[in-house]
């Protein structure tokens, strides 16, 4: 199979591009001397998640136990649920735990410590839990200043369960776009961790974990001391976001979507296409970021950038492609109906989400069908 | 099962509040004397669309052709896709055919005609094909005064094909949030169409159907001489998009997101669920309208709206839930940990794309899982 017998929309990925993404990751992380956990929840694909594994990467992250549950069934065991622990779903991390599933959970209060131990006592389980560190103020998790930090700690050594480390996500990473900031921003969630880890430790309880990450933090930080693995995700597609962010070039990018043109409006210089919102997601996170590509940058069906052609609008199965700046009344010509592209997405995560398979296209042309699952 | 037994984040469906809205909108068509076929890319739900045809709906719209190969492998074989013909589904429509489905398909200019003639032809097969009219500038179609409309219809005829009627969708109709801007769009509507379909049968072509529709003008309409059907796909869950609109109160909302409260950061406000974009999807429909609900309205896990809160943001599995307007300092008592809330959505279609299944739950509070598809 090549790509010009896809159906459309279909969401490619270019292998090479990927294995290069990969491997600066890696060999990064490798040479500032931390362990590297990659976040599966930007692709939730086999084949994906083996390459990296393959590569070096040491465990996975996850977004919710269904993930968990996937990735161990392929034979990984050493995962990290990172999102705080809901008292309900206990009992599908116990079943995880139970059959041989080396499961860490996440807790940033008391009163889900307590739920935690009260449960793992109940059942005889010592789960393995981490503390969510908040270096940014962006989301969850404790300040390494604030002394909830030490009675969350208290609460679970106390309880009997394994208190296995600290954990922070610089979230706040995606709103920069110079090395400088970004710089600045890796360094305060390495301190903020260290930090973090080194308080819970000088009142006697154990943290060997200090896990951080976020893709920008990764790629930017310049030291990492007392840091001892690092997190990262979207680093294996790349996307717009990033591109915006600073951290990769358009030609990083793996992830596209593959669409068909189906009709024109052309007094208004408008291709209408075969992907809308449902095959690019809804995501416009490049909107407020110094360019907005809409619903992403067209490119020609080689992946080469038509520059200044961005997807404007996007219905649920209508994208509206258009020339930013000048109307190309021309454009029926330049795209007749039938015409393949590429469209770059805005935030691979989200984009990657709505398909159920990635179409993988290797450097010779050939085709590979990748299933991603979805859901919880 | 019931509601507090369910994983979170799940999508759940009011099961009186949809059969409601089905009615409503059956009734009010019945009344106007035209035929009703739902979109149903809303749900792309078994037990859901066969509630409408229950109810007296004759046929259904499709967004993909997967959705008229589910549906006909359900039982229903008046099917529109209602997307324009890309030549290279051709056969995948073909196909459809020829097992028995009354597929119809959809062009608005003279290459995509030609293409669907010479495949036609060359496959013995007399498709039957609709003329998409732009009623409003906001999307594709052919305006009705303008001769390609004649071009295309002559193109279909002259090459064998059935041309079956002209399909307009007042796309435009979701900006306006006055019934009388409601009323005067629906009529522009109904007239563009006709108008399409008087201009072809005048020179002697056939065009049997006249079909138009959306939600709001579907539901605003004052009469509909000339039309033979209606569509709108929205209506049988509603949102909060529909709900600046005019078109329905937000305790007709018949899909909500179930989720658990996992955490606080108690100083800003903010209590931190279980559900995040993933959930919602990224649709922010509402940030351009008179009430911007952010990623959704919070209601109580029995569906009460708890007034001014809203989810102000989102990351995958990461919802931030606050009050607008007044921080809430108490957050952490008023929504304790494992706290259950529904969280309306801003646009239906986008949010259910987003998951597995529907929870149906009726109205004695017992719970019945609704699979739903995706993908192409």
């Amino acid at each position: 199979m090549n790509i010009e017998e896809l159906s459309t929309p279909a969401a490619l990925v270019d292998v090479n591009r990927m294995t290069q993404n990969i491997e600066r990751m890696q060999s990064r992380l490798k040479a500032l001397g931390v362990r590297f956990r990659p976040h599966v929840k930007t692709t939730k694909c086999g084949p994906i998640v083996r390459a990296q594994i393959a590569a070096g990467a040491q465990g996975i992250t996850v977004s919710t136990l269904k993930e968990a549950e996937q990735f161990f069934a392929m034979g990984i065991d050493d995962i990290v649920y990172a999102v705080g622990m809901a008292p309900t779903k206990l009992n599908q991390a116990l079943a995880l735990r139970r059959r041989g599933c080396g499961l860490k959970i996440m807790t940033d209060s008391v009163p889900s410590a307590e739920a935690i131990v009260a449960f793992g006592r109940s059942h005889g389980e010592a789960f393995d839990v981490w503390i969510e560190v908040d270096v940014d103020g962006h989301r969850s998790g404790i300040a390494p200043e604030d002394d909830l930090l030490l009675a969350v700690g208290r609460v679970l050594a106390e309880g009997g369960m394994k208190l296995g480390g600290v954990l922070a996500h610089a979230g706040s990473s995606y709103e920069y776009n110079t090395h400088g900031d970004l710089v600045r921003i890796a360094e305060q969630e390495r301190a903020g961790s260290v930090r973090a880890a080194q308080r819970l430790r000088a009142v006697g309880l154990p943290c060997p974990v200090v896990s951080i990450g976020s893709t920008p933090t990764a790629l930017s930080a310049e030291r990492l001391d007392g840091v001892t693995e690092v997190r990262a995700g979207v680093y294996v597609m790349f996307d717009l976001v990033m591109h915006n962010v600073g951290v990769c070039k358009t030609s990083d990018i793996a992830l596209s979507v593959l669409t068909t043109v189906i009709g024109h409006q052309e007094d208004k210089g408008w291709a209408i296409v075969d992907a809308g919102w449902m095959a690019m997601s809804r995501d416009r996170g490049t909107q407020p970021q110094q360019h907005d590509f809409g619903y992403g940058l067209v490119c020609s069906k080689e992946g080469e950038p038509l520059e200044h052609y961005v997807m404007t609008s996007a219905n649920q199965e209508h994208g509206i492609v258009s020339r930013v700046g000048a109307v190309d009344q021309n454009i029926a010509t330049r795209l007749p109906i039938g015409t393949l592209l590429r469209i770059l997405p805005n935030h691979a995560c989200a984009t990657g989400a709505q398909h159920p398979a990635y179409q993988a296209i290797f450097e010779d042309g050939s085709v590979e069908t990748w299933p991603r699952f979805y859901g919880w």
